[in-house]
This record gives structure tokens, C-alpha cells and sequence, in this order.
């Protein structure tokens, strides 16, 4: 249990961290022409699915670092939303 | 378990389809101007732990969607380093 614990929490942070520089461009530059619209929204999708899952298995590593990433795609989709037209 | 597995296996299949687009355009344009190697090495390595945990709690949805991912950037891996310096 702790041992999974442990690889879970690790591999959700590492996965986690991969997803900022994409973040951080799109906060910098402000420029949105790297993201697709059909895209996030599957991903969100996914990634939502991923939770529910979590949920029912009651895998808190999963709940989270998947709670992490809708939260960082969802920030993206606001941006798309907000710059698509600049 | 069937519900669990049904929510999992469609989590796995819509983030899998979310990494196509960038697949598509390293293996389109042969250019790779857009990955950057340590996060890829830090996704890959993410990516394995999360195969890692999905054997120790035999969780097929996790091990196959991961798997796929880990594959999928491998081979942006492999164009990283072949078409680097182009």
C-alpha cells in the first residue's frame, strides 16, 4: 500500500510537471496557436474520466494528479477562449 | 467492475486520441522544434512509474493507456533525437 502510494504520488508529480512548459507559454507569450479546441476538450473529457475513476477505485493518487491536470487544461481552455482571436 | 473498467478504458482512449495531433505533426513536418528533451524524459519516466503502479494494483485501463503513451513518446524520443540539429 505504501510502497504503490509512493510510485502513484511520484509518477502523478513527474506527469504533472510536463504539462507546465505548455502552461507557462501560453501565460507568457499569450498566444494560443499551439492549442487545438477539439483537443482540449477530449482531453478534459479523458482526463475528467480518469478522476471518476479514481473515485470509484478510491486512488487518491489518481484523483489528483488528474484532478491536476483539468485544472491545467481547464486554465488552457480559458485562455484558447480568451486570446483564439488575437 | 464492468462500470469501472467501461469509465477507464474510455478514460484511456480519449487522452491517448489528446497526444495524436502532436504525433501527427512531428511525423508530418519532421520538425521538433516544439518537444524539449527533458520533458520528455521527465514524461517518459512519469509515464512508466504510472504503467509501474497499474501492474501492482492489476489495473488493465492504467497499464494499456500508459503503455500506449509510453510508446507514443518514445517514438517523439526517437524524432527528438534523429531530427534535432535539422
Amino acid at each position: 500500500m505504501i510502497l504503490e502510494n509512493l510510485i502513484g504520488i511520484t509518477a502523478g508529480i513527474l506527469t504533472s510537471i510536463s504539462m507546465l512548459p505548455q502552461l507557462l507559454k501560453v501565460i507568457k507569450e499569450k498566444t494560443v496557436e499551439d492549442l487545438s479546441l477539439p483537443m482540449i476538450i477530449i482531453l478534459i473529457t479523458g482526463l475528467s474520466l480518469w478522476v471518476w475513476y479514481g473515485i470509484i477505485k478510491n486512488e487518491l493518487p489518481i484523483i489528483i494528479s488528474n484532478a491536476f491536470a483539468v485544472l491545467v487544461n481547464l486554465f488552457l481552455l480559458s485562455y484558447y477562449l480568451r486570446f483564439k482571436d488575437k
